[in-house]
């Protein structure tokens, strides 16, 4: 029956179906699992189901799954509800665990500590692998990898790593000393999520152990958790790339929220694109002198915005992954500098041939054609400036988005569009 | 000396300070370390950089590294060499190994097959938990991970999992069919490597076996491999957001490949640019008529620009996801555009008020203020039905990029934007 069912099918199909159920058939069924199964069924629920469901199956059954749920994720679903409700969870689960969640909860969440787990097991250097071996045995069920084992002295402070793989392989009266790695990759309690995500991905860890300032081991950050992180700063990025700040299901929230999310700076960026118009405003007479010139400004305001986003794409892209060295700051610009040299070059021909083609004048072709490379070559600068130097200061490379850059550019093409008309106008056909 | 902090060093770190010696200098390095050792390293390193390292070390060395290297990754560099360059290495790298090898090439490089080993450990239904555990110290050194054992009938069929922490917890005389699991959940070698990264993400695997259509064992792709994937994914969508379609390395690459890869998109787009231009230049008469139309042509072409941009990018993302289901198309277009109305309401009204103060003309507010909102709705169907109706093409979503939408949207709002004033024009002010 159901009961059957429900044991034997894997937690995260569970989690994905459940949603298409009434809350009353997903109380039923998660007070039918078996709190570790809910525990793990839970934190794969979006964080308002989750809410609701806890409310559902009264308050100490699910203290009972909280403390089923590894300690990292637990602290992930309590840190996000309301100071009351946390520490009511928090007394029912359990001093031990409790004391574990709490700990974790003071981390910043996009920091090593804010993804690590408490659950990991460590001995001695005294000990033996068979021992050790024994020592993951009585400790498995409640730890969240046990295929690395930590070695710490009697301070706690991390010396040496050894992987299950080495305890099996070594002879089984081998002091763990002795085999163990003393070399151990670990990373600061404070250290930012995505830096831990590159140290694992570049040594191909399915681990790595925590510490704080003093070596001290506080946890590992596990590589199924690692995923997530990727997962999680690649859509930060496109999001802000687009000029979004957005947490959580974006399709899953009201179309009211999204919309108040988006629309701020909407507005802000058509102030910036009104600037650009004021520019034409002021250029109104060189406008009406040469009608023409209103033909070629979606390419004049295009073009450059394309350039330009792609010189921010690139460039944040290469911050994120590590291939753009924050220090080689000037080598990154000139760089792109020299390829919109070229990209500038052959489209200001292509486009000053068919303005002569289009509207048979010479002059026109020339301004559409130079203020069309100037701008892309001023695009490449932008593009590649802005996110470097708010990566400078700290923040994130990506808040720079397309939509600010490009209207960015909008003013600045204007600006040597109509004032480069305005010159040649002036100085050779008036 | 130089061999003893070589044999300590781990291989990452060797591979990250590589490229900054000179080409005399790595095939040193490269012939001090171990061949497993120097496999590893080689790589992490550039394409580029192994072509010149590998042809430098000479044939036969550079055939006993490759034959170290996991066959995955033997694969993934032989498939970049040109026919008869691989032929020649795989013909000295040994029969079985170089068997592996091209089986693998025959898969493509985005697929399970692509990302998959061989290396991995299987053992018959009938043996006990004791043997499975000495089969593994046997076959550790080469394969690549221990910590999954696969269990395969006698034609090689996969009839479960059991894993290596359920190995050491189990009594050494139980027989592996009992403890294992049957419901293994496995992919197809022709699976694409965001669906195989998906799987490996739900269930928080370490690896995933891989199967033909008859269900034998192929190989298995570790999370070291799709935390990878996910990388490359997301840099080939965010690349693909701002028109690039770009593989390997950006910035390593010299300013006139990076500038031809981008130019060809850039002139095109160009033409679509022109495209709105001719929209304005046939509306000339309009222009004329109301000037300050011209004023506000950067916040028409921007505004709905930008929302389009912003509606692409939470679609493509919801996509590669998951969270966008490729069958709720409609449901996700009306939200978008729902989204767009309460937007283009508030920035239009906003817009009609700065050009009503600006200009002092009732009807011109009245005309930015309507075609802007026209407009922005107009985006949020362009940007989220485009890319939702490439992906139902079998496309990557992602190639509906930025620039792409914008300058599509350009021509749109032109249309709009000339084609109100003048029926406005034409209607009440004539
Ligand atoms: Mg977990
Ligand atoms: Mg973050
Ligand atoms: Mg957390
Ligand atoms: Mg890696
Ligand atoms: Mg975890
Ligand atoms: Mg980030
Ligand atoms: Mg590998
Ligand atoms: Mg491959
Ligand atoms: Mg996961
Ligand atoms: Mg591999
Ligand atoms: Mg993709
Ligand atoms: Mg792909
Ligand atoms: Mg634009």
């Amino acid at each position: 029956g159901l009961r059957r069912f429900l044991r034997e099918v894997h937690y995260a199909d569970l989690a994905e179906v459940l949603p298409e159920l009434n809350l009353a058939q997903r109380i039923k069924i998660i007070r039918m699992c078996e709190p570790s199964k809910a525990a793990a069924i839970l934190y794969q629920l979006d964080r308002s189901e989750v809410k609701e469901l806890l409310e559902g199956l009264g308050e100490w059954r699910a203290a009972a799954i909280l403390r089923e749920m590894s300690t990292d994720d637990a602290a992930d679903l309590l840190g996000e509800m309301p100071q009351e409700e946390r520490e009511r969870f928090l007394s029912l689960m359990g001093a031990a665990e409790a004391e574990d969640v709490q700990e974790l909860l003071e981390y910043g969440p996009d920091t090593a500590g804010g993804i690590m787990t408490t659950e990991f097991v460590s001995v001695r250097e005294d000990v033996t692998a068979q021992e050790a071996i024994e020592i993951l045995r009585a400790t498995a069920p409640d730890a969240e990898t046990v295929y690395y084992v930590y070695v710490v002295d009697k301070e706690n402070r991390l010396v040496g790593v050894v992987s299950l793989r080495e305890l099996i392989l070594s002879a089984p009266a081998t002091r763990v000393a002795d085999i163990m790695r003393t070399e151990v990759i670990r990373v600061d309690v404070n250290t930012d999520q995505e830096e831990v995500a590159r140290i694992v991905a570049k040594y191909d860890f399915l681990a790595v152990p925590v510490v704080d300032a003093r070596n001290r081991l506080l946890g590992i950050v596990t590589v199924d958790d690692i995923l997530d992180v990727v997962e999680e700063e690649a859509t930060e990025d496109i999001l802000r790339l687009a000029n979004i700040e957005y947490e959580g299901r974006y399709f899953e929230s009201g179309v009211v929220k999204r919309a108040t999310k988006r629309l701020p700076w909407l507005v802000a960026l058509m102030f910036g694109e009104l600037l650009a118009g004021h520019v034409i405003a002021n250029f109104s007479a060189t406008l009406s002198a040469i009608t023409a010139l209103a033909f070629f400004m979606t390419v004049m305001a295009g073009g450059p915005g394309n350039l330009a986003t792609q010189t921010l794409a690139v460039v944040v892209r290469g911050l994120a992954t590590g291939e753009v060295n924050s220090r080689a700051v000037l080598g990154v610009i000139l760089g792109e500098v020299r390829v919109a040299v070229i990209v500038g070059l052959v489209s200001g021909l292509v486009l000053a041939g068919i303005a002569y083609a289009w509207q048979g004048q010479t002059v026109l072709g020339f301004i559409v054609g130079l203020s069309l490379a100037l701008s892309m070559i001023v695009a490449a600068i932008i593009g590649s400036l802005v996110p470097l130097v708010i990566n400078r200061f700290g923040f994130d490379p990506a808040l720079a988005s397309g939509p600010f850059i490009t209207t960015l550019m909008d003013v600045c093409s204007m600006l040597i569009y109509f004032g480069l008309a305005t010159f040649i106008l002036h100085r050779y056909l008036i």
